[in-house]
């Protein structure tokens, strides 16, 4: 959970991207003095996430504004539902209107998005977990999102857990490096707290990595047929993790070769944005 | 276009919320004195973006770091070509990877999202622009994205146009105030640079919008009929823009209705990140 | 309008450079506990801005101090007026006197200055703009200041308007560019609420430039016979704007000639602060 | 002096500050390979400053931009010298223009009027300072430009030396306190590299000061009969600065009374920019 | 003292350092409802330094957790006392506690230890005093944390009192100058508020450098008898410090020499952080 | 490793707290034409840290200065070594030598101290650890700095690996919840890749811990008898690790207990500078 100075800060400075010089339409065309109410309203339905994130918008522009929020990050919730209301400066609400969007709008999109993988892989004994390809600057409420949307986590960052992938094993044969060599050497100088994670790209490479005595085995763009294989000889040596190539149509089926994790890029590298809006109604809640 | 500075700035918070504590793998792993190249390739046709923001982040982790760009931002390539490539140290290959393509991937998205919406209004005069539902923190780069694909770009932000919205005339109501009268005033006080744009959801408000004096009229959700009727109430008197519901389906038939300006807010706030790939090779360009 | 946080950030910053390693004064000499009240007085007449940021200097060191605002920006006030009253600790008043006193009296000194020139153009329909020749990092206060003092702001960054200058146009020139091929272009690209002012330095440069569709055409040092001149050519088909060796001399002769926009640079180039001083009165504000 | 990173700190921020979203006329208008020549020409005589931080502009915005620098801080210049030239892309130039512009020629501005102080009193032992009245966020340019014009500067924040003020003596006497208590008591816990200087109003308040063992008294609008007094008491037990009432008119006949300090507000709270312009010529320097 | 949004900044950036992705932990395992009490205990003796910032990052990780200080900055305690009780969330407490930790068992060994040096001298006249040797980025707190030990501050930084060094001469050396040439020249340019400081390393040099008028001689490393004979020389004409090998074995013998003052860079560049604990007691504060 | 941009990035912040306005002494001694050599000198035996982060130093203030590393971060050293030179602008090496010091001799106290450590605990299975007990915003420095004395990093922060300390468990305990619920219940919630540690006091509450299937059981404040009866139920099925009460006299016995981890808080919470200083020579490095 982000601590709320981190999130206003990210907030904020999302509200001056968004009006360097004030919000012109607002101060020429709204009285000061001019007051009112505004509901969020879900035009579909979906899973909430960044309440907090929306009413930090709110009350960042304006400390007076009311946020009552209706329904928490996690919940799910059906189009027409009100999810929150805010009331106060006509001026406030109409200059935070679109951050506060913006962000909930994203976050339950990708929580959406998620609890649908999550759905369908229900009944097996697979996780659905997001990757490092997140927006630039917004991952930590994004991995919010992911969790709101009933998915787990993989490592945070690059500092977080060891995750050699094709990329590094080109370059330690370009070095002259055995693999083996490679992750005996860091399992001596990483913490004894890393988890060290390995990706193969055929099922002929597996034995070699668990022989090393890594904690996950990646597989990656495998077959359901190579996934099955490599679940069997992995199974209760190391994590199996799937992935490359999930989409809601391969995921129930890859679920189904006993894979433990299954990563899912495009939770967050190719987000839709709920719809979501912000509906001014008269008079001020009582 | 993003000042060098401004860009590295936005560069540089991506590569620390990557790697607080350093790149645990490459560092175990490799060796420091690696060397190698790799080639920025497309596995899928688009329209570049992102160029010079994916040479700073090799840049930024490296200064010694080679970056030869291939292609352009704003130009079409084939799925397999090889759009950039990097050569040097491994382990800055490997710490600048996610970041680099997490920026080029989006941007891409976005321009070759926004090319193809471009593409369906060929032969018309409409242009196809964004909105500010943008990612809070990359919308400098969004733009960017979006002219690069062909499209233009709305206002900036909340203080360069007035947008007067059905939330801002919802108040207005509320506080007694007619549209003119707020109008009328608005103009007395902005700069008289300031562009005045106001939304209408139905035909019959247009003539009280064009009697104020308006510089764009946007039509929120209009039929393609209403649509028509609109353009021939407006046309020589103010923009027209049409907004809401628009989709690659239906964009075509909206450019043909007349209108000036789409506004397509799934350009921004819907991205699916191009499917680009950095490869290692063996060796040293030379 | 400035947002809260926004301007909590600019006077955050004036506090910590006006005392690093904290007020080694009134730490050594005056008591923790010592309280007291003190009055914002003018020692001459002038018209308020940043009445909200002086109170943020205050509320910033210490939540505690009470500070009541008499006046409020915008409001002209006579010699020797109490504009504000600060109350609480000591400390706390001395700690943020000098930069809430810094703020007030720049601010106030661009607003009395700007409403001498808009009376001297009162009768007219000439209004009073400022420019970019601002106080760097200042410049959304300085903007207040100028509409605190009846003036209207310009475009208020090379973001938001086009301003095509003789610079410009050397340079288009020296590329071998006609203007007006140029500026056909540049409406091509630009975005439809993008404003196109240019420059021109001589009369018989007007009509090549209404041709080309500007919305403004800025009239470059003009003598008071040329600014007639170029009103009556551009009457109209565009908005005139006069620039140039604006003085309160000359001023009132340049709004006679009509055109629409008066832009003054020393308005914010070359302040002068006004004489406003916090006085201490013994005894805690009742 | 200013660190370099210190400097284009403030650098960068006003070049952000002035284009949110880019230069929109130079980009639409000015082709990206288009190159020029532009030089700073001096509209006026005077004393430079800032010639670093506007190189810093072009130098932020286009490392190729190359700046010459004919003229360096501290040295006069005639009306009509060219102080600098800058070389390379047309849309560098033009974007860096104004800030490069806005710096130098504030800080000419502070340099020139300091000069005219210094000038004044040639010939006298009085030297001229500068005050905390300073432009928030550029205190420390601005003391560069005092001393830059011959001047001195004054304590640099409220952490680095002590000057007890009226306001200070009010809540003193408001908390029961007398002055020379409170003097000894502050010698006792102050660090011993710290100035202590105390303000009187009248030069029977000077005793006392004296025998509390101040390091600088400073006479606030004295009259010339009474600063001549004071000197008299003064000299030989501490330091003694004139402040109050300083104008170029009265500033001689302060010296002549035998003060060692003039403390100039003006200097800094009311800046008149030095007209210095850009002029583009074309072709590139050689 | 520092002000609170510049200790909170402090405070903020050292928690988000602490969990950039939240806590893990307290967040996997202690439910959200869960609320308790903690205990600030003292496990030795010691002198408080920093229960504002302690409280400051319970605050910023919850604004409703209270924070009760019972002992305050400066104040002695014993081995089992308590210092401060926290009340509220389990997971904020959890959240905060090592943060407050680490800055107050730092303040408080800096104080505690500051306390020694000034018990050793007690009965002379020697005051006990920090240098620039601080953690970088914590010179703020730590100056206080010296104060609260009972001990003072030296110069704040290099911009406000002047420290001519061996390394300074030895260039001044290199570049055939004389220290007291240079001394006259620094004199003339300095504010008349800089004090000035000059390492001598031999009795020897005393002379010369009393001749160019500076305000303290500090003798580097000298011997007892060398300190005293520099006492007899200096006394009445400037400061005398001592510096240099300075230890709780060694100060007592120097500060009988009648130096003024004693400069320990262990102060601060050796910090023991003070055995202090947060122990979690059953039920809420009443 | 550390990004060299959020290395100088640290690195200018110390900088600008050293100098805020300026160095005045060598401003005001040293001429700007003076030119010099100054060598790094091991006062005292040790291991190198922090050699970049004292280059950064240099070059940050004036990118003309040359460093010459001469020994490399993690390399012993002999007393009277020269580790590394600095050539160029004397007012460039004066003003960067105490930061660059202050860095170099804090990280190479704690590479030397932890060496000792691991020096101690050769010929043992047992690899020496830090902790979260760092300076609050240089952690990212503290930890590479155990890592050159030969030591190993614990988790870097709360967001990278689960530790179940006394307090969660009070607060657990406080909330009527079993360790064990909330253990599985935290796997279930928990990243894959997430290490999970528990800390126990006494030996009879191994059992329940690792039947829950915990990574790491932490055994603190253990008798060596206690330690072995630990290691003795734990081997195989757990990392071992053992905290509180470890110093230099102790951690060799510990060790030999067969632990697999010591984690040491004085490394950090403690730290003396190592005695390295910066002597100027004379002429410049050929």
């Amino acid at each position: 959970m982000t601590d709320r100075h981190h999130l206003e800060r990210i907030v904020a400075a999302a509200l001056e991207e968004d009006a360097p010089w004030g919000d012109v339409t607002s101060e020429a065309l709204v009285p000061a003095s001019a007051t009112g109410t505004a509901s969020l309203v879900a035009r579909e339905a979906g899973v909430l996430s960044g309440a907090e994130v929306f009413a930090a918008a709110f009350r960042l522009v304006d400390p007076d504004l009311l946020v009552r929020l209706r329904s928490r990050d996690g919940e799910p919730f059906a189009a027409g539902e009100v999810l929150a209301e805010v009331a106060g400066s006509a001026r406030g609400i109409l200059r935070a209107e679109r951050i506060g969007l913006n962000f909930i709008q994203r976050m339950s999109g990708i929580a959406t998005e998620t609890a649908r993988y999550v759905a369908a892989v229900a009944g097996t004994a697979a996780r659905i977990v997001d990757t490092r390809k997140t927006t630039p600057g917004l991952r930590v409420l994004e991995r919010q999102a992911v969790r709101d949307g009933g998915g787990h986590n993989h490592r945070h960052s690059l500092s977080d857990a060891v995750m050699a992938k094709d990329n590094h094993l080109a370059f330690l044969a370009g070095a002259g490096l055995s693999l083996t060599e490679a992750l005996t050497r860091a399992r001596a100088v990483l913490p004894h707290t890393t988890h060290l994670e390995v990706e193969v790209d055929r099922p002929d490479q597996i034995p070699a990595v668990l022989a090393a005595g890594v904690d996950t085995v990646m597989l990656d763009n495998f077959t359901l047929e190579q996934l099955r294989q490599g679940v069997e000889l992995i199974r209760g040596r190391a994590i199996v993790e799937a992935s490359g190539g999930v989409s809601l149509d391969t995921v129930a089926d890859i679920a189904a070769t006993g894979v433990d994790v299954i990563s899912v890029g495009a939770l967050t590298h190719s987000v839709r944005s709920l719809d979501l809006g912000l509906d001014v109604s008269s008079g001020l809640v009582p």
